[in-house]
């Protein structure tokens, strides 16, 4: 016996979802199917649909989903301090820390050799557009601590050396209200070395 | 700063998925949204349209997507036996095993008196009325071991007993390949007094 066919395709694609299996896919299939009501899943199809209405500024890659992008016509940010982030995701997770009111740029991706992905992938040509422009004074290089994002941004810093700019990394260190306990010996390494007066 | 508002319709509707919360809902909107092509999120929407077409068999409570429930009209499938479940979801798991091959009850839910759900909501007269046929000559009760589970299965059994049937229900024990290390004592009680000579 199998499931019904048109429940077969609401599985199959759910599992396309970061982190989804088999099981989890079921469970949110019958959900959907005994749980919601007529109205809630035409709601969860126009926001699907919606999802066509949200485009990455061509600029500095943050999304918007106005004609123009919050970001760039914000009269309220320095334009002055540029923030380089891999996704446009990471660009909302800064801003709910509420540390930094300057723009964003988003580039596409970070260095990696195995996946095939080289220098002219991560489109660097628009960071510079940007940065002749000689508004931008300091720039941070707010990228994962990985071997794809050290990578990415010691580029990124040999890159930017021609710029009368200044490019700083965000502090690597132990996460506060963490024990020392539970930290990892690279992170405490990073910590001692960078170690600060106070 | 927000989310676009659109991003934000669909993180609130992905959140009332079982088990998501705002981040795992962020999660897949994200990738949803930067991940997925135009033809992926069209299949999706139009998998989500074709829950309409799934309905339950208005005799056994089965999913159906044609017009006759294939566990009704199936002649393969001996109609003396008959497995009582609380889900449509739980036919599947059974059919999963292959070890059943009579036809399934789906009754409305579990007797709830915490939740106000009665012997009136879980369905009863469509089942008597099956019994009342007079083909079907064991009834089996495929019900969670919980208290509403014990409740309703004991519920059943009073409620069957003036019906020329068997009424059994699914063996409690151990579960097959644990140790007994892991086993809760309530499920070790139930093996210990359930135990056979072999």
């Amino acid at each position: 016996m199998q499931y019904p066919q048109n429940l077969e395709r609401l599985f199959a694609f759910l599992r396309r979802l970061p982190g989804v299996g088999r099981r989890t896919a079921e469970r949110y299939a019958f959900d959907l199917l005994l749980g919601w009501s007529k109205q809630e899943i035409n709601g969860l199809i126009a926001s699907l649909e919606a999802l066509d209405t949200i485009s990455c500024c061509q600029v500095c890659g943050c999304l918007k989903d106005s004609k123009e992008c919050l970001f760039c016509s914000s009269h309220n940010r320095t334009k002055e301090q540029l923030c380089i982030v891999a996704s446009p995701r990471e660009v909302f997770t800064i801003e709910q820390t509420g540390e930094f009111r300057g723009v964003y740029h988003v580039i596409s991706g970070l260095l990696s050799p195995l996946d095939g992905r080289g220098r002219e992938e991560i489109g660097l040509d628009k960071l510079t557009a940007r940065l002749r422009e000689g508004v931008i004074r300091e720039v941070i290089v707010a990228l994962d601590s990985s071997l794809e994002g050290d990578t990415t941004a010691l580029f990124l810093k040999e890159q930017l050396a021609h710029f009368a700019v200044t490019v700083s990394r965000l502090a690597f260190g132990i996460p506060v209200g963490s024990a020392l306990e539970y930290v990892d010996g690279g992170t405490l390494a990073r910590a001692f070395s960078a170690r600060n007066t106070y």
